[in-house]
């Protein structure tokens, strides 16, 4: 997926204070193309306000008059909906649609279409849609803001592309400024620290019991890298200095 | 996971407005525990009208003076950050963060924190954290709004309760109301649907190349129901009886 492939298509969005919101949901994910289906209002100093430093989206939002001239270019629509239509449609949710995006080819344009704030989009809209996006939530409270929607949307969308790029990275789970310690480095820190628990009388060598196998498991599943290691081996001569001298 | 488990900790919310979204985008995805740390103002009106019905988790929030006091009794402490800091911490992205949250016992709490609209949190309250949170954005344009943060953090974690939940369910992609046509009520489709086209001189059976070959790919990619073959049926003697009568 190309980022510019896609456009979000908001339709008769009522408060203008929804519309810069949604350029900036759009924006940190990514995505730059916004059409407005009438707008009640737009351009508006609160959507400006709201779009807090995506007003280059708005910018180049395109305004059309009907929802079938907004998504007229697309290869694949995609309609936000509640769960339940008379009429049920393929529907699926935010995670399978990116997957769907995945499968257009790299020249085909794809709308993300949502609604009213109140009452979504209507039947007549959701079947110019190939498929419904439903957004999971609270059965007792679905009032997802029309915004908010959007940054679900294109969250879904850029995560598609996050995790098609971190599979050949390894799975260290962060970009680490040290070396992990090896494995040798490892047995030389805890055969230190047997020792100097025994110097200590913390740890008695006739009924060792599960401490260092404890230590272990803590140590190990922190992963500790070069630098935490030695750390922890200078803690441990330190100790073994200062039992010497007393 | 229990969403009991869980609360949400904003950390010197600067803008009460926020702290209403905030609250609205947690009871969408089904999360009612909200930990205000310090905030500028609270409660306010701009809170209540921002969080649109979601009143009951702002008449809930618990206002305390620390991060400390506010995750003292979490087994899991997750930090939102950005990318780069001084001292690199685990760093997971929010579905990764929702898989830790999986893993922890039923009866553990766990805290989602979040920090200041300009400045996130500090490298005091990170260093308070088990592990952070980074959600991936534009690296020209990061600036995700904190209550949109919180949406597509509680989103990930409410999205990792339907993945177990549709695991058993069939993969058909939608809740139909009418059953699968079979393959025998398929294929009976297509042999009237090829007699009639021949009946009409549209494909010459001496000559047929792919035609059939591609009604049927057409057709079965889009699943039909038993009620959509008849309809197809129907259309298709429709066109016999027609054609008969001329």
């Amino acid at each position: 997926m190309e980022f510019d492939q896609v456009k979000i298509v908001m339709v008769n969005t009522s408060h203008s204070g929804n519309i810069g919101s949604a350029a900036r949901a759009m924006k940190t994910m990514g995505f730059n193309n916004l059409v407005l289906v009438a707008p009640k209002t737009f351009p508006s100093d609160e959507a400006n306000t709201m779009s807090a430093g995506a007003s280059d989206v708005l910018d180049s939002a395109v305004v059309v008059a009907s929802l079938e001239e907004a998504v007229a270019d697309c290869a694949l629509v995609v309609g936000a909906s509640a769960r339940s239509r008379s009429l049920p449609w393929p529907l699926v949710n935010p995670r399978e649609m990116a997957h769907q995006v995945l499968s257009v080819p790299s020249d085909a344009k794809v709308a993300i279409v949502v609604g009213r704030e109140r009452s979504g989009l209507t039947n007549e809209e959701l079947a110019c849609c190939h498929c419904h996006v439903h957004i999971p939530s609270n059965p007792d409270y679905s009032s997802l803001n029309v915004a908010s929607a959007v940054q679900v949307l294109t969250y879904e969308l850029a995560m598609s592309q996050v995790n098609l790029e971190q599979a050949d990275k390894p799975n260290f789970g962060v970009e680490w400024d040290q070396k992990p310690a090896t494995s040798g480095q490892l047995e030389s820190l805890f055969d230190h620290w047997q020792k100097t628990l025994v110097d200590i009388d913390f740890l008695d060598p006739n009924n060792p019991r599960t401490l260092m196998s404890k230590l272990r498991r803590l140590i190990l599943r922190a992963h500790p890298d070069e630098v935490e290691a030695n750390i922890l081996r200078g803690m441990l001569s330190q100790v073994d200095k200062t039992i010497r001298k007393s």
